[in-house]
Order: structure tokens, then C-alpha cells, then sequence
């Protein structure tokens, strides 16, 4: 998996990515740029062995800042619609790589988490935040709908509906402590440790069968509109493929012998 | 938009409509032409300009005791199938209505709240309650069925599935403190302050980008039976929409002339 | 209904069948005997008018300790894959049924509740636990997906998208308070009153209009996939079936002669 990227912060130490938005100073926004090449580094990690789960950093105390108002707004205002789609798919691409990249991502959330920062940080698996970790869906407060990148449909399955409402049609940020109690942070934890709390989160789920993990994934995405009944086949299925892997038989050995499992992904 | 409605209360101030149930010394009890009066009211509403958004509030210390026993139940004991669906579709119109007006409804929640007084209350985007407030779908106790009105669909989307459950097969109150905690009602806020809170929530949101909040308003219901990929793309087609609106290119001006921005709805 | 079963407990008192797992110094493993025994009892309770409510207890201390490791999961690691998708959808046939049972299902969670015991309790209506109870949907841990017997797509709509996805990743416990913050369990009670309390649940909910406990449940697992649009014509549909039960009417003229209505289920 390559790690030569321009618009990011990129590293892979014993199977773990981090990845972080890299302009500190400007508290991490995305740009066309950034955007783009997201998109293709995690359309790519679909296809990697070496990458077992994600963290999705901070950077300088801050996560992002979201779409750059200078370099993305300003060109936005100017464009046609046939512009503007293309812009819109782009951002929405970002999302399903995301979702579709088979490895579990952890956001890692400290400081200013808005915009489309706070959608990145929504369309991670589980999210890890500090106590001064400022979420908001700040859409409207550029004149926008709260309906960005995926938000009207996933936000509300993550914290509810009336709680998505509000945030969506007053953008005001939601602080950590709400965000723990409501189920959008999985974990508060001070800035110090912020970040080898969420490596050591994503070690643990990343010692265990990876094969399993992808498609823990694909089914949470896959289900989302299945009925009760097409879930339920789809994960009998799902399963039986499961029950085929080598890391069934690593772990019902283990347990024979008394001893930990040492899965292998496959 | 018409104010001169006769079977509920109505006024219309700064682009903020404020309408209630109006028998207060019965505690509100709908009737059948109170629903039909709104489920018209509603759907007139999708096409005004002049409202930007709604507050269902309270009267006289409640806000509704839902269906009324002698105007209501009595009959529908009496009807015959063909009668019963006509009734219960109107019933369903009232809550596809407030779902398609386009505007953000906040309920303002006192005392009681009960059977299609809940239901109301579930159908707006937000809830505002006083901690007096008691929300029962209390449909089990008069021998009915908890689905009523979109409740085992939109119910379980606001406060969960397993809540849901125990509060429509017992029928019991939810009091304020579980409602708030749930994530039904957005807020509490003492009796005293109720109107004005929910006033002040509805202008705040009125004075966003009204086009982007119908927008919202509109993809929050369209969302949620989708695929995660088609609520992605679904939203990328809504914000190109909104980016071509005159309030994004407003928001934008405000940002560099570092003013607030004053956004008109288109 | 019958009671004469081999491979679990099962009395019926009252209206009200109560079902545990039954192997305590163990702490009540699943066997493919129990798996298929509970399967086949459940969907012969969707026929019964004898029973008007399940309490799925635990039994000395422990819910389940899921699939027995040496009965089920050394087999399964030797099977074809058509041997495997069939037991994989004969544990997906036990939630299916006990969805479709039209009987509103109580677990009663004390102990262990993992794996596929876990599951039981999820698939349940509704949650009573003791502070002792450990909740684990431990697949992972197994070697296997967290995708089993419809998880995926069940706990996120009782406990929200981003809880589900930490346990079903790591496989860690949901203690006692966090299943009931976060809507898991819906009371929490000392081990000494859990089946009490548990039957006291049962017993008022089965003395409510049983046909309409039935079309709450059938239409909870219903309106699952649906739009708003089509939940709320499918319950105008539901309910006003229900309207032409007696219990409706018996509610209506115990009101008028006020007293506590009497229901019979028709």
C-alpha cells in the first residue's frame, strides 16, 4: 500500500495506516487536492493485505476544518452544474471509499472536527475523541443543506433523528461529551493520549481475523436497507464463508490447547 | 398562507407560523375535523414562502390528549372497514404532511402528550419539552395496535428499537428526563420559557438558507429506506442543487467581507 | 402449545411461557439439538392462543454462553460449505422465528450473554438485566465475522451504528449499565426480582389487547425496510384491523362505564 502521498500525512507501521489532514496552521482543511487523493488512497486499500485498520489522525490539535473556504468555496460559487455534480460525486466518493475499503477506520478526534471533516470523522467505524473535540455539520451556516456527502442517512443511524435534526438545521457543534453520551464518539480520552489510544484500538481489532473484520464492514454498509428477513439470509451466508477461513480453525485450536489465537487474515 | 382556520389555533409572526390544539380545557383532544383541518393546513404550507418554519406548541399547560374518546373512538366503533381506513388514512395524511412541508417543525411540548398528540410530536423534526411533559403511545390501552400513524417506523429511529418497543406494548408514559436522554425531546426548559425557547430555536433555523433547509427536511425523510451508495449519490444531486442557490454565493461574500451573512431563501 | 420439550426448559403459567437454556453448570450452552428444538417451538407459538407472552430467562446465574465450543464449533470447523450455510441459516431460523412469533419476547438477562446467546437477547422485544450481566457479541474472538444471525442490521437500530460497530470489531462486553444507557436493556433490577420482574413485564403487556401486541410486533420487523411513504399507509392499513376487534370496543365501553377494560385477544 503506498504511503507516497502529497496532500496528506500518510505512514503504515505493523499493519496500522494513520492518516491525517496536513496544513496545522490552517486547522486541516481539504481541498480539491486532498479530496482526490483520499479518495484513491482508500479505493486502493481495498485491494491491500498489509493494511489491517485505519486511523484517521488529528493534526496540531485539530482534526479538520473542512472544506477550504478560499480554495473550495470560492470556485464552487462560480461554477455549472455539470461542474458542481462532479464535486459533489467527488466528495460522496470519499465517503464510499471510506465505507467500501474493508478495513475498520478509527477517527481520531481532537479540536475543530466540522464540515466535511465532521463527515469523515461520521463515516469512520468508530471514533475516539478528546474532551475539546468540537463537532458540527455546519453546512447551513454556508448557505448549504445539512444533506452533505451521506449525513441525512448516516448520522441518523449513528445518533438518532431528532438529535440529527438539530445539528443539521442549526449547525452548532456538538461537544465531546454530548457526542460520548449520544453514541457519535465511541471514547473520550485527553489529548495526550488521543492518538496511541486510538492505535492501540485499532492494534486490538487488528490482531484479531481480519477476514472477518472486512466483512463485519461490508455488512454493516450492506444491510443498511435489507428487510429483517434479507438480513438475516445475508449473514447466513456472510458466516458460512467465514467458517471456511483458517482463522475459525487458528481460534477453536487455540481454545483446544488453552491458548491465545494468532490469527493470520485469512 | 391562510391564518383563518377554525379548529385549531393559528398566527403567523416574522416568518415563524405558530399553531396548537385549541380545547384546553380537555386537555386538546383532536378531532376529525381538527386532523383534517391540519393535514390540509400542512399541505398548503409546502407551497409558502412566507413561513419559514413552524412551532406546534402547547395550551394551557398541555399538548394534546390525542383522539377524542366521545368525538372520535366512539364512532370508529361503529364504522365499518371501508370507513376505518378512510379514517386511518387521514390520520396517516396529517403525519405524511408535516413530514412533506418543507419547513423545519418544532414541537414545544407541555404536560400531556398523548396517543396522536405523541404522535404529532414525533412527526416534527425537534421537540422542546418542559420537564412536566408525559409522551404516551398509549394505543395498546384503548385495544388498539402500537403502529399507528408511522410510529413503528419513525419511533424506533428517534430513541431505538428496544424503546420503542416497551413504550408501545405497555402504553406507558414517557416522562421528560428519559424522553431528553433518548434523544426525543432536543431539550428541556421550564414551562415559563417554553413558546419563547421554541420561537427562538425556529427563528434561529429561519434565519439560515430556508431553500437548503427544505432540502434537508426533504432528504432526512427521502433517506431512509436507501442504500448507503444511493443516499450518497442522492445528496450529492441535492447539494449541486443548493450550490447553484443565490444564499450559498451570500454566505460566501458575507465570509470574505467577514460580515454575517443575511440569507433570502433562494 | 406444547412443553414437552428436550433440549431447554419450558412451562407455561398464566398465558405466559417461560423458556430457558438448560445446562447452568455450563452456563447454558446452545447444542444444534437446543438451536433446532427452539427454532421449531417458536415458530409453533405463532399458531398459539394459549400463550400471550415468552420470558427467555437465564438459569443458575447465566443467560447463554453461546454455541458450545466442543459440540458445535470443533464440528463446524470439519464441514463442507453446504453443511455450514445450512447451520448458519438454522441459527438465522431461530431469530426469524422468534421475530415472527407474534408474541412479544422478554429476555430476562443475568451472567453470560454471548455469541448466540447475545443474539437471543437481541432478537427479543424487550431487555430485563441484572447489574451482573455481561453481554458479549464475541464472533470476532472465534475467529469469525460479527455479521451472525442478523446483527448487523438489529443492533444498530436498538443501540445505534457506532456502539455496534465497536463490539461487533472487538468483541468486548456491553456491561450491565451500558446496555441500559444505551437502550440494550430496558430495565435493570437485582438478580433476586429478575424473573419476577421479567413475568410482571409479561403479565402486563399479555393483559393488554393481544391482537394488537401482535400487529405492534408484526409490524416493528415490517416497516423495517420501508419508506416513511409506505410505513405509514402499511399501519393505517394494520390499524384499522385492529379497529374492528372487540378489544377496541370493550376499551371504549369500559371507558364510558369507567372501568379497567378486560381484554380478550379478539
Amino acid at each position: 500500500m503506498r504511503t507516497d502521498v502529497s496532500h496528506f500525512k500518510c505512514e503504515i507501521v505493523d499493519g496500522i495506516a494513520t492518516v491525517a489532514l496536513d496544513r496545522p496552521d490552517r486547522k486541516n482543511p481539504l481541498t480539491f487536492d486532498s479530496y482526490a487523493e483520499l479518495r484513491d488512497w482508500f479505493r486502493e486499500l481495498t485491494y491491500s493485505d498489509e493494511v489491517k485498520a485505519v486511523v484517521f489522525a488529528s493534526n496540531g490539535g485539530n482534526f479538520s476544518s473542512g472544506g477550504d473556504v478560499h480554495d473550495i468555496i470560492g470556485p464552487l460559487t462560480k461554477m455549472s452544474m455539470k461542474e458542481l455534480l462532479t464535486f459533489t460525486r467527488m466528495t460522496g466518493d470519499l465517503v464510499k471509499a471510506i465505507v467500501n475499503c474493508g478495513k475498520p477506520v478509527i477517527a481520531a478526534v481532537d479540536g475543530i472536527c466540522v464540515g466535511a471533516g465532521a463527515i469523515i470523522a461520521m463515516a469512520s467505524d468508530l471514533r475516539i475523541a478528546t474532551p475539546e473535540a468540537k463537532v458540527a455539520f455546519l453546512f447551513t451556516r454556508v448557505g448549504l443543506a445539512g444533506c452533505d456527502m451521506g449525513a441525512c442517512a448516516i448520522l441518523p443511524r449513528i445518533i438518532g433523528q431528532g438529535r440529527t435534526a438539530e445539528l443539521l438545521y442549526t449547525g452548532r457543534s456538538m461537544d465531546a461529551q454530548e457526542g460520548h453520551a449520544w453514541g457519535f464518539h465511541n471514547k473520550l480520552v485527553p489529548a495526550d493520549d488521543l492518538l496511541s489510544e486510538a492505535t492501540s484500538m485499532a492494534s486490538r481489532i487488528a490482531a484479531g481475523p481480519n477476514f472477518g473484520n472486512m466483512m463485519t464492514k461490508t455488512m454493516l454498509a450492506q444491510e443498511w436497507s435489507m428487510s429483517i428477513e434479507q438480513a438475516i439470509e445475508a449473514e447466513a451466508q456472510a458466516q458460512a464463508i467465514c467458517m471456511q477461513t483458517a482463522d475459525f480453525e487458528r481460534a477453536y485450536n487455540a481454545f483446544v490447547a488453552k491458548k491465545k489465537p494468532v490469527f493470520e487474515g485469512n
